[in-house]
C-alpha cells in the first residue's frame, strides 16, 4: 500500500485541514472536531447538514458553501460519524429556520444522525432530515434496509441548499429534498477494489476482466458480476436499471452527474457521459444540467456511477443557481 | 487493462464529445476535429490557445472559458497535436487582437505548434507563444530541451486568460503569461505508472515501497527514485526543490495548487495540502489562492505534483477574476 499520508490515524483531521487550506477562506473546521463548516452561516436561513464516513471526497466537505451545504461531518474512513460529533454541527450552524439533515441510507448514519437530531432537540433546536436512497441496485443491501445513498445526495445538497438560500422555510427546504429523493437514480459499476488504509489491502476482489455491475461506494456487493464490455454497452445497461425507476418520458427534463469511483481517469468518465448523453437522447428527455467528474468516490476504487434526476421547472431553476461549494460546478 | 473506452482509436474523439455533453452548453468541438473551443468567441480579445497530448485531463479542454482559454487542441494519448489541428483552433477562434499559443515545453508541442503559428502568419494572422517550463525536478529531459512544462501551464492559462478578458493586447497578454512562467515551479512526484490503452500495460515498474521523485507526466523518469516515507515528508523535499528556483521571501504573496496525477484520491491530496501550507507558512510568505485536486493528470497514474508561482498584484487580480472553465474552482 502506497499512500500519501501521514499516521492512519490521523488521516481524516488532517484531510480536514488541508481542505480548509484549500478552500480560500470560504470554510473552517470546527475545533477538535472533523465538522468543515462555512465561514458565515447566515443564521436566517435553514442550515443543511450531511456526512457520513469519509472516503468519499468530495464528498462532503466539497459542497459545504453559500447555496449548499452549512456544515460537513467528516467521520472515520468509510465509519459513521459520531451523535456527538453531528451535533456540534447542527449547533455551530444553528438557525432561526431551523435545520435539515440530508442522510445517505446506511444503518449507521441513520441511527446516529437521528440521535443527534435527539439530542439536538431536547436542547430546543429544530431539526428535521430526510434520507436519500438513490441506488438502483439494490432493493435492500448488506448495510442499509431499503437502498443506499449514494451520488444522487448531491442533487439533494443542490436543490435543498439553493431552496434555503432564498429564505425558505424548513418545511419547504425538506419538500424540495424529497422532490429530489422521489426523481433520483443512480447505478454503480466497480472495477476493481479500493484500499481502505486501516487494512491495507484490496477490500475484495475482481477477475482481470471482470466487473461488478451495482457496486456500493464501499465496496458492498453490486448485483451481479460480469464479463469486461465496451463502456457503451455498460452505460445502456445501467441506463436501463435507471429508467427502470424513473420512467422517462418525451420531453421530461432531467440533470445527469457521471461519476468516478476515485481512480478512473477523467478521459474514461468522459467517454461515458458522451454514452450517457446519447441514451437519454433516445428516451427522448431533454438534459437540463449534467457533470462530469469526481463527486462521490471511494477511495481509490476503480469505477464510475450514473445517476439522473427528473426535474420540474422548480428544480431546474434550483440545480442552476449559483453555489460557491469547492467541488460543484 | 480495464478501462472503461470502446475502440482504443476513438478514445479522444469520444472524450471530446463528452467534453461538450457536460459542459452545459458552455463548449462545441471543431467538425472532424479534436479541438474544443468556446460556444462565443469575442473577436474584439486575445485568444488565448493550448494543448498537447490527451491524457492529462481536465488539461487542456477544462480550462476552456470565459477569462481563460479560447480553445483546446486534444492530440491522441501523449501525442502533440498536429499542425493542421493547431491552425484549424487558430483560425476557429480569430481575433483582431491576435492569438496567444501556450505551449507546455515538449519538443514536439513546440515544434507543431511553431509550425501552426507559421502557417496562420502566411494567412495574415497575428499568432505569438510562450512556452511554459516549470518542473524543476530536471535541468533538461528525455523529452525536452530544457525543463517540461507541466501543472503550473494552468496557471499561465488563467492569469493570461484574465489579462485577454480584459481587452488588452496581444504584448500585453504575452508579457502576463511570461511573469507567471517566470515565477512558477513544480515538482511531482511517482507512486505507480500509468496505462497508456495502446499499449495496455504499465509504462514504468517502481518497488512496492519505491517512489520516483521528479517524475514528469508521461512517466518520463524524474530525479531519483527514494523509499516511500510519510507525505510530510515528501512535501518538505518537493518544497525545498521548488523554493531553491523561487527564493520565497517574507510577505511574499504565492498561488498554490496541489495536484493529483489521476488515480490518487483527494484525500491523500488534502493531506499534502495541509503540509504545503505548513512549510509555505514556515518560508513566511503569503498564500493568496491555493487549490487542491486534479488539475493535469498523466492517465491513471499515482501522485502528485505540487506548483507555486509567486504573485504580484497584478497577478493576484488575474488569479481571482472570474471564469467560467468547468475544470478551475
Amino acid at each position: 500500500m502506497k499512500k500519501l499520508i501521514n499516521k492512519v490515524e490521523d488521516i481524516v483531521q488532517e484531510m480536514c485541514d488541508g481542505i480548509v487550506a484549500s478552500s480560500n477562506k470560504k470554510l473552517r473546521k470546527l475545533k477538535d472536531c472533523n465538522v468543515i463548516v462555512r465561514k458565515k452561516i447566515d443564521t436566517n436561513k435553514v442550515a443543511l447538514i450531511s456526512g457520513g464516513g469519509s472516503g468519499h471526497e468530495p464528498a462532503h466537505a466539497g459542497y459545504v458553501g453559500k447555496g449548499m451545504l452549512s456544515a460537513a461531518v467528516c467521520g472515520e474512513i468509510f465509519t459513521s460519524p459520531t451523535p456527538d460529533m453531528i451535533l456540534n454541527a447542527i449547533t455551530a450552524c444553528n438557525s432561526q429556520k431551523g435545520t435539515l439533515l440530508v442522510i445517505k441510507n446506511y444503518t449507521g448514519d441513520v441511527i446516529n444522525f437521528q440521535l443527534a437530531q435527539q439530542m439536538a432537540q431536547a436542547q430546543g433546536l429544530n431539526v428535521d432530515y430526510v434520507i436519500v436512497n438513490d441506488d438502483v441496485a439494490l432493493a435492500d443491501s448488506t448495510a442499509t434496509t431499503g437502498r443506499r445513498g449514494i451520488c444522487g445526495t448531491i442533487l439533494v445538497h443542490k436543490c435543498a441548499g439553493a431552496m434555503a438560500e432564498t429564505g425558505a422555510s424548513l418545511a419547504e427546504v425538506k419538500r424540495v429534498a424529497e422532490k429530489v429523493i422521489a426523481n433520483t437514480a443512480t447505478i454503480g459499476l466497480g472495477l476493481d477494489a479500493c484500499i481502505v488504509p486501516a487494512i491495507g489491502k484490496k477490500n475484495f476482489e475482481l477477475g482481470e476482466n471482470e466487473v461488478e455491475m451495482g457496486l456500493g461506494i464501499h465496496g458492498e456487493p453490486g448485483v451481479h458480476k460480469e464479463e469486461m464490455k465496451k463502456v457503451d454497452k455498460f452505460v445502456e445497461e445501467m441506463f436501463e436499471a435507471i429508467n427502470k425507476q424513473l420512467k422517462l418520458q418525451k420531453g421530461d427534463k432531467v440533470a445527469v452527474i457521471v461519476n468516478g469511483m476515485g481512480a478512473t481517469p477523467l478521459m474514461e468518465l468522459y467517454i461515458a457521459a458522451r454514452k450517457t448523453q446519447k441514451v437519454i437522447k433516445k428516451a427522448k428527455a431533454k438534459i437540463e444540467f449534467m457533470m462530469t467528474g469526481n463527486f462521490m468516490t471511494a477511495i481509490d476504487m476503480a469505477g464510475m456511477s450514473i445517476t439522473v434526476t427528473k426535474l420540474d421547472d422548480e428544480l431546474v431553476k434550483l440545480l442552476k443557481a449559483k453555489t460557491n461549494a469547492l467541488a460543484f460546478k
